[in-house]
Order: C-alpha cells, then sequence, then structure tokens
C-alpha cells in the first residue's frame, strides 16, 4: 500500500495548528454530528467502502442521535494529518491504518501491521481475547484516544517483478518500489528501494526505472494496470499478511458519549472488520482469475528468500525495543502469534490444503 | 459437536403444536420484548456466549426499544424446536447452527456446514460479497425466516482415537461416534457410526464400547475430559470446517421493526460474527497447549484418507440435488470456494506456512 498515493492537502502543515482552524462538532438540540476523518482518497476501493460502511452504520444505529460526517482524505485534513487532528480534538475519530504514524509511536505498528507478523483472524483473537485490546486501550489512551478494529485487506501480495527471484541475492541492487517497514526490510536484503508516489509507479515500471513494485493485491493491483507492464507476480508476501483498518475515537468524545452511542461505534467496527475482510477477499479472487487468465505468471519466492525476509523483517521489528510499552505489546502480540498458529497450523491449515488437494482447488 | 448433548424439553412434541403455547411478543409503551431461544444449553462454551453476545448487544444498541429475552435450549422450547417456534410466530428469533433442521430443508447445510466445504473466512466472502445472502433470503422466506451469519466453532477437530489411522481401511468396523452428514461420510467408509448422547461418550470411549470419538475443539474437549481415557488426537477433520451459527428472526417481527431496529440485529449479528470466532481460536490455541504438555498425541490423516473422506463427502453432498434451490445453492457455494481458495492457498496459507517454519512455530 502506498501512503503517498492519497490525497494530502499539501496548506496543512503542523497538523495541530492547522486543525485548529476547523469547527468544534456540532452539538444542536441533543443530536450530535461527529466528524469524522480518513487517510483513503475518496473512493478508494475497499479501504474508502470500509469507512463509508462505519459512518452508515453508524448513524443508522443511532437514529438521529449520532450523524456521522466522512470527510476522506484531504478533504477537511490531509490523509496523514488524520491521527494528530483527533488527538487534539478538531475532529471525532478516524479511520486509518496506523503503521502511518510510527512516528507518533512505534507500538502502533503492533496494531496496524509489522512485517512478518499476524494475519486478520490471529489479530482478532489477540485484540479480542488475549490481551491486545488492553495493550491498545494503554497505548492510544496516552494520545487522547480509544481503537477499535474496523476493517482488514487481507493479506498484501509480494508484488510484480521483471524476473523471477531465485535467492535473496536476486533483491542486492534491485530497484523495488515498497514503502514503511517492509521497505527497510528489502533495503536490508540490499534491495535499491524506492518509494514512489503512487501515480508514478506504473509508468516507472512500464519504462524500466524500476524493476518491480508491490501494491495491494489482486483487486487494486489490476485496477491500477500494473498487469501490462509486468507479467511475474508473487501472490504472497511478507511485509503486510494482515493489516488491521482502524476506527479510532477522540477519548473525550467517547466518554461523553451515551452507553447507546458508544455501543454503537464499537459493534458497528466489529461488524465492518468481517465485513471488510470479507470484500477484500471475494474481489481478490476474483481478480486473481482474471490476472491469470491475461497471461499473469504466478510465482512463489523459494525457502532461501522467506528465511532472509524473517531475518530482517524481525531485526526492523527489534529495533524499537527499548520502549516498555513496545517491548510489553511485542511480548503480548509474539505470545499470541504463537499460540494462535500452533491450533491454526494443525487445523485449519491442514484440511484446507488437503480440501483443495482432493477438489483439486 | 453433538445435537443431542443439549438440553431438551421432552414434553415439546410436535413443536408447532407446543409452541403456540407460548405467549405472544410484549408490546408496551412502544417497546418491544423480542423472545430469543437457542438451540444450546445454558452456558455452553461459545456457543452461548455468542447468543448471550447478541442478546446484550441488540438491547443496548436500542436504548430500551428492544428488549432481548434469552431462552436457552429446553428453557422454553427444546434446542431443537426453535426452528419451527419461530417460523410459527410464538417465538421471534433464534441462535442455532442450522444443519439440525436438515428435515426442513437440506439446502439449509450451505448455510451451516457441508462436509469438506468452506471454512470461516470463505463463508463470508460467499455470504456478504458473492451471492449467499441472496441465496439465504430466498431460502428462509420459505419458512417465513431471515437468517444472519452470527459466529462460528471454526474448524472441529477430527477427534480423539485409540489406534492410528493409516488407511481408509482403518474405519471398516471402527465403532465411531460422530453425528449428521460427518457421520454419513463414515458410513460410507464402513465405519459402525455411534450417535450417542453426549453424556454417554465419555464412559463410552473410557469403556472401550466405543473406538474413537469426534467432539468440537480443544477447548470443548478438554471440557469434556477426553484426554484422560484417549490419546491420539487429530486436530483435523474433514466434517465440519467452519460451522456457521446463525441469528434467524422472524421475517414478520423483522418486517415490522424500525430500520434503527434492523440495523441493531444485522449489526450485532456481524459483529458477533467475528467476535466468536476469535473466542474459539483463542481458547482453542491455549487448550491445545495443554493437552500437549498432558501426553496427548497429535496425529494428522495420510492423503489417502482424504481422498477417500472428500469423495464420501460429495457423495452425502449429491444426495440433494434433485432439489432445484438445494442445487442453486450447491453451484453458488462451489464456484466461490472455488474462487476464495484460488486467492486464499496463493496468499494466506503460503505466508502462514512460511512464517511458521521460519519462525519455528
Amino acid at each position: 500500500m502506498d501512503r503517498r498515493s492519497f490525497l494530502r492537502t499539501s496548506a496543512v502543515g503542523g497538523t495541530a495548528a492547522a486543525a485548529s482552524s476547523l469547527a468544534a462538532p456540532a452539538i444542536a438540540q441533543g443530536n450530535r454530528t461527529l466528524t469524522f476523518v480518513t487517510t483513503w482518497g475518496r473512493g478508494l476501493a475497499g479501504v474508502h467502502d470500509s469507512a463509508q460502511y462505519c459512518a452508515d452504520s453508524i448513524t443508522a444505529l443511532t437514529d438521529g442521535s449520532l450523524t456521522v460526517d466522512l470527510k476522506a482524505g484531504g478533504e477537511l485534513v490531509g490523509a496523514f494529518e488524520v491521527f494528530d487532528a483527533v488527538s487534539a480534538g478538531q475532529a471525532d475519530m478516524y479511520h486509518g491504518v496506523d503503521y502511518y504514524f510510527l512516528g507518533q509511536h512505534p507500538a502502533l505498528s503492533f496494531f496496524s501491521q509489522i512485517p512478518f507478523g499476524m494475519t486478520f483472524q490471529e489479530f482478532n483473537n489477540w485484540f479480542y481475547h488475549d490481551g491486545g485490546q488492553e495493550l491498545a486501550d494503554e497505548l492510544y489512551s496516552i494520545f487522547g484516544l480509544k481503537a477499535f478494529p474496523a476493517g482488514n485487506t487481507g493479506p498484501q501480495s509480494g508484488g510484480w517483478f521483471s524476473k523471477e527471484i531465485n535467492s535473496p541475492s536476486d533483491f542486492e541492487g534491485l530497484r523495488f518500489r515498497m514503502p514503511g517497514q517492509g521497505g527497510q526490510v528489502l533495503g536490508k536484503l540490499g534491495a535499491s528501494v524506492q518509494n514512489l508516489p503512487g501515480a508514478e509507479v506504473y509508468q516507472a515500471l512500464a519504462s524500466g526505472a524500476i524493476d518491480g513494485t508491490e501494491w495491494i493485491g489482486p483487486w487494486a493491483d489490476e485496477a491500477a494496470g500494473f498487469q501490462e507492464v509486468a507479467k511475474i507476480y508473487y501472490p504472497s508476501g511478507f511485509h503486510e499478511p494482515g493489516p488491521n483498518l482502524n476506527l479510532v475515537v477522540s477519548l473525550e468524545v467517547w466518554e461523553d458519549l451515551s452507553r447507546t452511542q458508544q455501543a454503537a461505534i464499537e459493534q458497528t467496527a466489529r461488524a465492518s472488520n468481517i465485513w471488510t475482510m470479507s470484500l477484500f477477499m471475494a474481489n481478490n479472487s476474483a481478480a486473481l482469475q482474471r490476472l491469470q487468465s491475461e497471461g499473469v505468471q504466478l510465482r512463489e519466492f523459494p525457502d532461501s528468500v522467506w528465511d532472509a525476509f524473517g531475518s530482517a523483517a524481525e531485526e526492523v521489528v527489534q529495533e524499537n525495543m527499548d520502549d516498555p510499552l513496545y517491548a510489553d505489546c511485542y511480548d503480548s502480540f509474539m505470545e499470541s502469534m504463537k499460540s494462535s498458529a500452533g491450533w491454526s497450523s494443525r487445523s485449519e491449515q491442514v484440511f484446507t490444503a488437503q480440501r483443495n488437494r482432493v477438489r483439486g482447488l
């Protein structure tokens, strides 16, 4: 996913200062409008749909007592100003993926995505029932916020390549576009990591200015047209196996809401969580079939490359362990991931592999 | 899962007749009480929790306009009378798994579980975004009902055995407890399928009256104590890879509710869907670790046995194809499952297998 592809309001610099010029939330006749900002450009497939789902559901559930006013990235504050805007109290809540805000606190990575981390289901096991929510409450309260998982893209693709990757050394000098912690991991493997704006990636790949790129998954990748300029696709990647999309509410606003209004937000986020994940999965499946019919060749990284991804990812994730809250999150996250893997690897993964083999899926 | 382990009200025979003696839903001062029956004994881990979650959330979201009165299996009508009771209008909604009601319509299997069928995520892809909901609306409306997926146990275990299963012929004459369509599949493999009441299974296994049993998964299996009398456990099974727990509302009641009340039910069901699945997954993981520490040996069926499961399961599922709606559901279900598998088998399953290998999980 490319943070640079989203709309930015260039006029907004220091976000708290800029946000202070916004109107305070309207309260009239006992009813209230919640200003809801997002890190997504309006209409961005899947992720904006998820934010819209949240807005519509909260409004519908509260029967007029809350009206959610959705402002896409750039419409009120820039896509990457939403954390600061809600923290400062100039917007009421946001929808986004919190690895955009690691500069605020590195532990936000555990509530968005760490490379080589949890899948969607594992994250939910942890968040709802194995200590994740309590740690999130501690972390987000530092910034006057309260977070609710509200969607997921599912595992993001390894990306598009002009040649096959057969060993970790094939990344040496490879000009590859991947933002964030995933890009840091590839940098450790010797890649020349590019952070091109989204709008420039297609042309760069077509002209040979870069050797490859990751994007999101088949649904979004197909829309971007990468199949026209690259034919080797690695559906599975290490960098974002299940990025959580958060619905984050101002803690001051939250505590001022009625219990019914709070329930509307909490249940909506959970409903959006499974609805959004399923939206991506259903669309990715169909898009992957179309890509294959257009001649795209699917590949998997060999074990030696996965080994290299894993070692480098752990190096990147370990770099913040001097922060005590980060370390607490790391320990809880890793213990829960191990526990979840112990069951799923012996149950659903075995079943699915056998079913697909027997049915020829 | 054992339908016989749940409470039954023996006095209730013909369910519609018995249900007609129940009070009609109370409507007073514009507020309304919804009578909510379930197929679960009160307190049954996970599944009763899921029903309670639904009751509490709908009540909380509607701020007094709806009060959900939860009656566990046997408290108002028997566990297996809930479909008829709501269909006949003597209760307002139920929570249950609809393979208990295949006698009403065989296509209910697609909205609960078919052997060798979909996982939790695949089912949700289909239901929310790939045609499942429209078929469910058609099917349930025949009975004056409307269905909302509201939870899942995740994949159920293959079960407990006194000896290893090394080939399909090892099922010949094996006295094994497995209810429902899964049991029919084992019957085709030559097993002597037993449908013991839940309360008798432990003793039957301990005495050697049966050679093995399936139950639910590590969390529930541990509570039943099977690890005390059998040491060979197959965590992965073919029979219930992702049984859907439905929240089913009387269509007449549904159409009489306000849009806000309808939203409360629909969003609650979706929220419960992911919350319940995560509850089972988190608890199964921890329980499996305990079982292993108590000396339980984990095994996987060999490919030849999975082949036999698959062939026999398809025979069982094909037996109802003369019903047109069943056939429509079958076609839609199978096409969506194939599509979902085409993406997940190349993305999340590859990632998870590699991550677990590299991390040693």
